[in-house]
């Protein structure tokens, strides 16, 4: 059996199972985008480690070695900040081959240390090797969280609103763009789009307010496409969903793309992934005072997109003529 | 400029200088193995991150899975047992080819578990991403140590004498019998350098020992080859040295394979690299004692190799013969 065969989370299953306890204080070990470690003070300590391949998750002919940078700290970012954390300090291992240019690898680090001013990350080391191939950057990131605001993929109840940051779909939409340059969109949507696929901005500040709030009950990132990362949430918490495809929040621009693509803009929406949004349940009663706090502390705009069901009741998709339909992950899996 | 061109070092260089200091808090950030950082609680953090890459650190066929995973993990542990640390959570990043066998990550996360339970480390989380070529193992190490047990590589003082655990070269030779398995050795010798080459074990217990006598002044592991390696400490401290080649620890399996190779044995032990020995400096007045301490807790033995000098005194290798040649660092450099 081949690691393509059983597919990202499949394997993670399977090696979870190899992984024996040898030591205490593990509050969220493996399984999870980001491990919650028990600390010698008060806070817990965070950390998550994310990679971008050339040739898989990006080409480095389609991107700036500095936007590169920025986005391999961002997504690390994106994963703290949806814990509820505060990032802290960054490692990055880099495999090169031998006869790349100094003056990029140097870009890639100004990109990185873009991203880690704005989020305050000290980059503190990392190791370097020489590949055979293509570019490999790998970025561990440490955070920290106080405990009565951790949020975890496993708090989510029946009856609880899902709700999402920002819009969802523009990264596709802008990865599409990339893909097929060709494609007559206006200059202005164009540069939205890619500067969206290209530079994603962690909503830090955003996830700060909903984890202080003490309102939310899960959150998780989009990372692989909401379809996929709410279904985590279900997973762990153990609960149904259903989401309203009418109501997922979508730019103009990815609704010009998506209609240039020949696919309704929720589809976009729904599995296109790496937008880096975050994704979160509470209580119904508790939606709109968490909006208003999110909206006045950062302008960002909170849409409610679902609701969480019982565990027998399953994962369902409304689309827009009301027909439901079961919600599969259809987002991004490696492999 | 090319990567090749400039070095592991120099490029190490050059990206410190693009790292500013975003938070507090750092002890010792980008340019050593390991990061050192203020917690919360009085111990510090540290934080290291160190690769495996197919085609450049192993070849699939000539080593396991297992021996792989074990030896992934082993070398980080070696250097937060450098720095006089306990390990503490580990996180994988893995990067393979769809079509590799699972029952080959599944031997590797066996291996991985085991250098885990050796080390009391926990395997918390990490990632998986799809290689568009070999794989990629990058292990990122969490640990733990006292304010006052630290080990740092700046610390040596001119007259300190440099000590080694166990022997040199071995790993080295062990190699060699790897990649020409024709060459006529005993069968126990081939034995020996093999295991020592692909399953290091670090001197946890050795280095802890050393730590908590507090007669150390500087620590390193043995990793790039003790040339190389010893330089980090003297650039670190600004001193000079003098290393004795006839005084190198060397085991008689890897004299044998040096006459083999028509080399001197004290060019593979001063040069040789992956041995994950430990390098260390105390005072004179202070050599037996910790000699003693190491041998009665871990039975492994303790070696002056060499002396701490002032910095304008330079760095000296004295040849068998008696001959003093300027100390090269020709340990290993990626590129």
């Amino acid at each position: 059996m081949k690691v393509g065969d059983v597919g990202e989370f499949g394997l993670i299953e399977r090696l979870a199972a190899l992984v024996g306890v040898a030591r205490e204080g593990v509050v969220v070990g493996i399984g999870d985008d980001v491990a919650v470690l028990r600390a010698e003070g008060e806070a817990w300590l965070l950390a998550t480690v994310d990679s971008q391949v050339e040739g898989v998750h990006f080409l480095r002919e389609a991107m700036t070695p500095y936007q590169l940078g920025r986005k391999a700290l961002a997504i690390n970012v994106s994963d703290i900040a949806a814990m509820g954390g505060t990032p802290t300090y960054a490692l990055i291992s880099l495999v090169l081959p031998p006869d790349l240019e100094v003056a990029w690898v140097e870009e890639l680090y100004r990109g990185l240390q873009a991203e880690a001013e704005r989020s305050r990350v000290a980059v503190v080391g990392g190791n370097m090797a020489r590949s055979s191939d293509g570019v490999v950057i790998d970025v561990a990131l440490l955070g920290t969280v106080a405990q009565e605001e951790v949020l975890l993929r496993s708090g989510a109840q029946p009856g609880d609103r899902v709700l999402v940051t920002g819009t969802l779909g523009d990264s596709a939409a802008g990865l599409h763009l990339i893909l097929h340059p060709e494609v007559a969109v206006p200059d202005a949507d164009r540069a939205y789009l890619l500067d969206r696929h290209l530079t994603p901005t962690p909503r830090l500040a955003e996830a700060r307010v909903i984890a202080q709030s003490r309102l939310a009950t899960a959150m998780i990132d989009i990372s692989d496409g909401l379809s996929s990362d709410v279904g985590h949430i279900c997973k762990a918490s153990h609960v149904g969903v259903r989401l309203w495809a009418e109501r997922l929040p979508i730019s103009d621009a990815t609704c010009r793309v998506a209609e240039r693509m020949g696919r309704p803009a929720w589809e976009l929406a729904l599995t296109g992934g790496e937008d880096y949004e975050l994704c979160f349940t509470a209580p119904a009663s508790a939606v709109p005072e968490v909006q208003r706090r999110v909206k006045e502390a950062t302008r960002t705009p909170v849409v409610e997109v679902g609701e969480i069901l019982p565990p027998e009741a399953g994962r369902w998709l409304v689309l827009p003529d009301g027909e439901e339909i079961p919600l599969t992950a259809r987002g991004w899996q490696h492999f």
